[in-house]
């Protein structure tokens, strides 16, 4: 590119999720992290707050910056991406999409009516929703949002699917990665040789964001899909990667063969569009017996924890069920990944202009 | 009682299952431990044979016994718990079952239509198939199965629920304990922040003996219950103790704090007749968010490791849905525990005589 | 015993020690638990405030009493079992010991010139300090300290070995288990698939304890013990037990078979005294290649948690050195345990009167 | 360059070590990887035969390629990679060294005296035992072992110490990865919530090694090093990285800070001749309280898996006494990264023509 790079800032870099951020921005062809923010660290140099929990060497250059208090109104930026804790992006998400362009993985505006809430290969079109949110709320900016990573790998498996044979349910059981719950999060004494069936929210959410992302966007609203949507949750301890196991009831009969065909076929707009993060296949299809697991396959494909991994594809109770099993990275597809995806579908249809 | 004990021989007695009987049977009321079958083991003294992996410390007597090789045409004993593996089993079983009362873990005969395959507290009318098996094999004593450790728990939690409500459809994900696996079992490089999705052979046990359970005995024969049931299995890193979560849809419309009473009050025929391996209450159903889970529950209730732990309950899709978490303990009430109670059962009806 | 029990104060009983004590004193012969000591939980039921992460389940009597913040001026209690942090130890420990007998496992006072730090079966003459703390300070009660969980089972180890053959250095290399961090502790993201080569102060504290601990009394002071203590500490994914890899070098000359002996003949003061949590055998030594294990053996012997489980005796550079591996149950002997022992050899030699 | 690549054999290649191979040998830019030797898996391809157990997607190449069975007299190839087990090593790796330069990890005959034992950074000298070798035994090959996976990381720490302070006593507690015992290798029921304090052969193997690599060669003999070696050996639940706590004492005085300069200041043959596989610091020194961690560290360094990873380096008993956590990753520099690194080195010394 001849012209210089977008400027980005980072809301709760500190955090997990920030630290995908600093990761996958380093040496990013269009953007460039230029401001870091976050609250309990402010005063800092990021090296000094930051406790790195990857094995990943963080970049020298970042590690030297210093992290400053949120200032919305006098932020020097072109983009921002958020991924601030509930509470902090209630107040500080729309302040920033006041003035900039502003991709968040808080769940606080998820689901608002005119807020887009996407997965840039399965509902391009909601980013439509801007122009309502714009009108709306007078903003100069504007905000997009990234859903639940539990959600994110279910509803990339479910759309072509969902294209295919329409479904008319989804009982979906969660085995979670432990960063999923952010740091310090889980308690070692809670997970060693045990499972927690429980994340508070996570069921209700689930279930919601999918309907809303599989929904049907009409002139200004998105109508939520009618499919039927029962998540049960569950931790387990693994590092990274969220496993789901999915039982579908569909409208049309489903054969087994062409189902896996159907999903290994699905491709999006940002594969089209062949941007920077997208993988080359959003789904990748495992034929062994015993795959996808987490810590084998969570980083497949193309783009490291971008591809959504589906195995053990096979019959349910009758010819218009099916059951499989998709993995999902939870910080990269689930969180910054996504984000940065939305971010540059939203470069190339200048909406960061 | 002031008659002397009966003696039991325990076969396979070497691997997990049968260190389980070992603990269980110590100090028992009315069977005492008199013969150690074993095959790669025979020769050597039991404390020289077993790889102990339990906390728990094997009794001194049991530890001096011999194994021997399995001898069933003069063994002299009064019954024969087989906890074989499978090939083993194959050979073995009905040959112990010619001549002595005989309760197997094996899953080799469990779907044969004239062996009960039982859990007392849920199908103690099977047991009458023993009379057709005896009239149609010859035998002087009997073969009884214990079913598959994943279908125990899940058909204890079901049976009064499909009592109530009459289920249609069941779908299950497991997260199935490692001691589930046997010894040595699942390779420590294979599990650790890992989940394996996939047990050879296990959803389509799970599902047939489900149904044989939990179907009704015609003069000679059982007919499967006709409800749908769709298992998908998942191994975890926990030592003991299978988690279910289940989604279930019944033809009659569900209450969910009638359901937990249900579950409650669920009593079964070992509970009347006070069988020493009677646990108070077969289901334990928890009111926390975050249970049961594997450690902390999995040896809750009056007989250690002998309930069903049930938690989660909560509306499914619609008032004909319901979902729930349950917990079993694999090789206690998913093996030797429930053999035991089988046969103390089998006793106080007169089958051992 | 005709008479009545010695009312107990438990302070900090929500934390993981607090739980322990809660445990291990129910139906205690001597002592009984009438007051229960939170600062955050104060005002709740004990069964509300506390986050139980144990399998044993809590007795109702308890889980129904209140939890009240700290009046040590006007507590109606016979003695105090203190597990406060550190800081409110510092508040708090002096206070209680002004007026009550006072038994703490806080690291505040150890190291104080005047204050017992004991192990009934390694220095029980220690208690003789009581003379002078009265003197000094005045007190109508007493504090006694219970040593560092890591200190504990190193002590009990070295004791008979020093006894035998004078160590003149011991290098300890420690793998702790979780607990021994509290609750929360350490986060799961940080020991899954790790190991962490480090905790704050726990290096300098196991040194210091231990040479106090083998130092002689004179009239009024302990003379830290001159051997060199070197301990290198690492936190591992165990829930219970720390475990400790020995090299020793000795002023005589030792034999492996006569200090294996050495070890299994250790007997201290609450073995002469049958004291109620005293174990049979202070020492248990393991002849087995690979043992003691954590999960395996942590709770050996006749007091599950009391013994210090010993093995791989085996000799080191030359005829005076050797090397060992043991294993402490850190919140039991390491903590509740050894604390309730101190009290009730303080019972029987009238301290507490 | 402008000839074309060695080509290479690699022995026991469906292994954890040989999977190893497989992987760094992949675009090595001298090496060519063109015979697959395996025992059980002879006649299958590659990726039918191998127990693929990293996430690392293995190149497709040698995914096709078949496995062949050992023929030492007929193999085609310019030098041989050996990861066999010890009894297939005895059997086969000196009928290969008859014939083509060989190195291999095994421990076989790391201790024959005219076999060089050797870490490039460390005792290259050594390679002058080939002379004797090739005299004594009249091979057209070599014979050249890379040491113990414990043995490595710990004689690369100790080198620049004993060079700069003469060590006199090293006592050595390990904490070592599941992968260091092969596949399957440690059954999970053995490692979840434990630590096994024994691994058969290591501690002699270890202390032995270390004492020959440190060795001094004379015309025709390395002379043991005299320094006492005392190793405690420990299974931990980590999947890769060798933990080790060290304790040392040496003749001069040392000083802390300078003693990290020295291990800083390390280099060896490989890094002056910039060989492909040499990462550039041989040794990293941390400074952080709680560094190193197998799961952060082990990959740390320009060639991931080869540097030693050096942490809290602090004083010991007295002014001749050091302590210091080391960490190494044990199939990498510990097995098939140090061989290639020796077989670079020998190709640049000409030992492979």
């Amino acid at each position: 590119m001849g012209k210089s790079k977008l400027r980005a800032a980072i809301l709760g870099v500190t955090g997990m999720v920030g630290q995908q951020y600093v990761r996958m921005l380093e040496n990013h062809p269009w953007f460039e992290v230029t401001t870091l923010v976050g609250s309990r660290s402010a005063g800092k140099l990021y090296g000094e707050a930051v406790e790195w929990i990857d094995s990943y060497e963080p970049p020298a250059r970042i590690m030297n910056m210093p992290v400053k208090v949120a200032e919305p109104e006098s932020e020097d930026v072109d983009l921002v991406f958020s991924s601030l804790p509930t509470e902090a992006a209630y107040q500080l998400d729309t302040k920033y999409a006041a003035r900039f362009p502003t991709v968040s993985d808080a769940s606080s505006y998820r689901m608002e009516p005119d807020v887009p809430l996407l997965i840039p290969e399965v509902n391009p079109d909601h980013l439509g929703l801007l122009e309502v949110q714009r009108r709306k709320r007078g903003w100069k900016g504007s905000l997009v949002t990234s859903p639940n990573c539990t959600a994110t790998g279910l509803v990339i498996a479910l759309k072509p699917l969902h294209d295919a044979y329409r479904i008319r349910k989804a009982v979906v059981s969660t085995m979670q990665a432990l960063s999923g719950a952010g740091y310090p999060g889980v308690p070692s004494l809670r997970i060693i040789d045990n499972v927690i069936p429980y994340i508070k929210g996570e069921e209700e959410k689930v279930a919601a964001e999918t309907k809303k992302m599989l929904g049907a966007k009409s002139s200004d609203a998105i109508s939520p899909d009618p499919m039927g949507v029962s998540v049960m949750v569950h931790r387990v301890a693994t590092i990274d990667g969220h496993l789901e196991s999915a039982y579908i009831e569909t409208e049309r009969p489903v054969d087994v063969e062409e189902a896996k065909e159907v999903l290994r076929d699905f491709r999006g707009k940002p594969q089209e569009m062949k941007l920077p993060t997208a993988p080359e296949r959003p789904i990748i299809v495992m034929e062994q017996d015993d795959r996808p697991q987490p810590r084998l396959d969570r980083m497949a494909g193309s783009v490291p924890g971008m591809s959504t991994v589906v195995g053990r594809v096979r019959r349910g109770l009758d010819d218009h069920s099916l059951r499989l099993t998709l993995l999902s990275h939870n910080t990269i597809r689930g969180a910054a990944g996504n984000a940065i995806l939305i971010a540059e579908m939203m470069h190339e249809l200048g909406y960061l202009e």
